[in-house]
């Protein structure tokens, strides 16, 4: 391939690709080579979490959000899915010549209220101004460091057969938002993005056990490619059951509509941990107490057979694999 | 004003006042409003420096580097104007749906370069593409993190009187090279950016002196611009001589033919450094023993006069204020 494509940004299985077989050869380290949400080092023996993400999103205003809030809890997430606790940000801003100095300070209130919520601190930044036409109105990265007990250890890789796998709501909120609002389209149910800060929740789960193998949002690629990075990493096979994942009928209404599979749609707000079985009705409590956790609930399990694949079982009791998502669904959905 | 301008983006006052007016009433907290190049704080009595920014440079290859060295050589310098040792990078990729993968390639190995001669971990990345003319070609951002001593205390507003001011190299070299490649000028003289890091050079000043008030690298808006931060930060009165500050002949040339003052020009593999008179010879000679320091001299010192500006003596021995760039000489330069 010698060009970019689209597909490339996808989340899905060309940016593994991109990853994997283009970027990562050139920084090849053992911190790196995890490919997690974030790197996880120490330095003098204090271990941290370190994670950035940049923000494309269009539109930039969205029910449930804007590019603000989503800058803010994304990084919170990537660093509280590594288990660790969100504690410092910055805020790299790409802005566009002739920008509305309006919708920069709403977007400014909306980071700053999601640093509030999430308890964290933007203690750095960098703002760049470009000519007209070089970028789509604003582009926002946020970088994070977090600190890390020296008892906790996730990582995609560690998924173990037995563990229980965790999803703490309903899926494709996000995805459909953006979609929906993307195509003017306009429907009574009200449809918004899930976006929200995890790391509270994800605080509380470790107080009940600090033997959680994995935590991952799935965000772009949505469910369906985040377990088969899981699966791929930890050489395991993942079992699913359609019925027990969450998705809102207006969602699933929406989705069956425009002919988009809510398993690869981009969740905000939304984690899914893999715990042993002993300790999982324990962790899911953990997680039901929380207001990002209330429809939090155990879709399926790691088992014995077909390593490094994803199979789920549909409401009439066939059986699919479940692949990483191929193409793009929806380009700049955060 | 009702619009981001281009000249928001300066690096000069319309810079300062949108982060300063703007922004920073958002964000409030004492970390953030050191508005020093980084953020310095402790995890568990770790003392960590964390800094950002997003490299928008146009052209993306030009003499002497690329988006990919400036991008890591700019984080790197920025934690070390903090007076840290930068270990671990992040890397954000924005990259435009068509982009050639080869240019990429070449970006990707020109990044990889300047991480090992910096002595730096790309440990965490992001890639976004967007579809054709929402970004124009690539942005990258780059996000650090690095280990800062007890003992050292550096910031913009520590200046003292009696202070001499070292600069550790030639002035506007990228700023001249980024502006003649953009339009087209092709001269005999060799005309290069001087992009480099700078950690390995700071490191052996500390070994000389923990007692250095003040690093800056003066990136955007140039020397003059850094120069005025500091002595407004400091409520400090900063004198220098025009003739003592190294400028190569071809890029004065340049400047002089194209009507540029090379005092607000960008570099970006250069340092101020204030320190104690007693103690300035001494780092100096450090500072010359470095590849990046050879030409380093005083420019200046910290007077008792005229505190918040920062006055230069021209060649011919009058006075003349030097104020903070106002308009925007060159969008895109880093």
């Amino acid at each position: 391939m010698d060009k970019i494509l689209l597909d490339h940004g996808s989340g899905g299985k060309l940016s593994h690709l991109l990853t994997t077989e283009i970027i990562l050869p050139f920084f090849d380290n053992t911190i790196l080579a995890q490919l997690d949400d974030g790197a996880v080092f120490a330095i003098d023996g204090r271990r941290l979490a370190f994670s950035t993400d940049s923000y494309t999103v269009d539109p930039i205003f969205f029910p449930g959000g804007d590019i603000g809030d989503l800058a803010i809890n994304g990084t919170v997430n990537d660093i509280s899915m590594c288990g660790a606790v969100p504690l410092f940000l910055s805020a790299g801003l790409i802005i566009e010549e002739g920008f509305p100095m309006d919708d920069l300070k709403r977007i400014l209130a909306s980071m700053q209220a999601a640093a509030k919520a999430a308890g964290i601190q933007i203690v750095t930044g960098d703002t760049k101004v470009v000519p007209k036409g070089a970028v789509d109105k604003i582009f926002i990265n946020t970088s994070g460091v977090g600190s890390l007990r020296p008892d906790i250890r996730v990582s995609s890789g560690m998924a173990h057969i037995g563990d229980r796998i965790i999803i703490s709501g309903s899926i494709a909120d996000h995805g459909v938002t953006i979609l929906t609002r993307r195509e003017g389209l306009t429907f009574d149910a009200p449809i918004t993005s899930d976006t929200a800060p995890l790391n509270h929740m994800v605080r509380n789960m470790f107080e009940v056990s600090t033997d959680i193998h994995v935590l991952r949002d799935p965000t772009r690629g949505g469910l369906g490619t985040a377990l088969n990075e899981i699966a791929m990493k930890s050489n395991a096979g993942i079992h699913i059951e359609e019925k027990r994942i969450p998705v809102k009928d207006a969602v699933a209404g929406l989705c069956e509509l425009l002919g988009f599979d809510p398993l690869y749609l981009a969740n905000e707000g939304k984690l899914i941990a893999f715990v042993p079985g002993e300790q999982s009705e324990a962790v899911l409590e953990a997680m039901k107490q929380e207001p990002f956790g209330e429809d939090a609930c155990i879709i399926g399990e790691v088992v014995d057979e077909h390593p490094g694949k994803v199979v789920m079982t549909t409401p009439i009791g066939g059986k699919r694999i479940v692949d990483m998502l191929t193409g793009e669904q929806l380009p700049r959905i955060c």
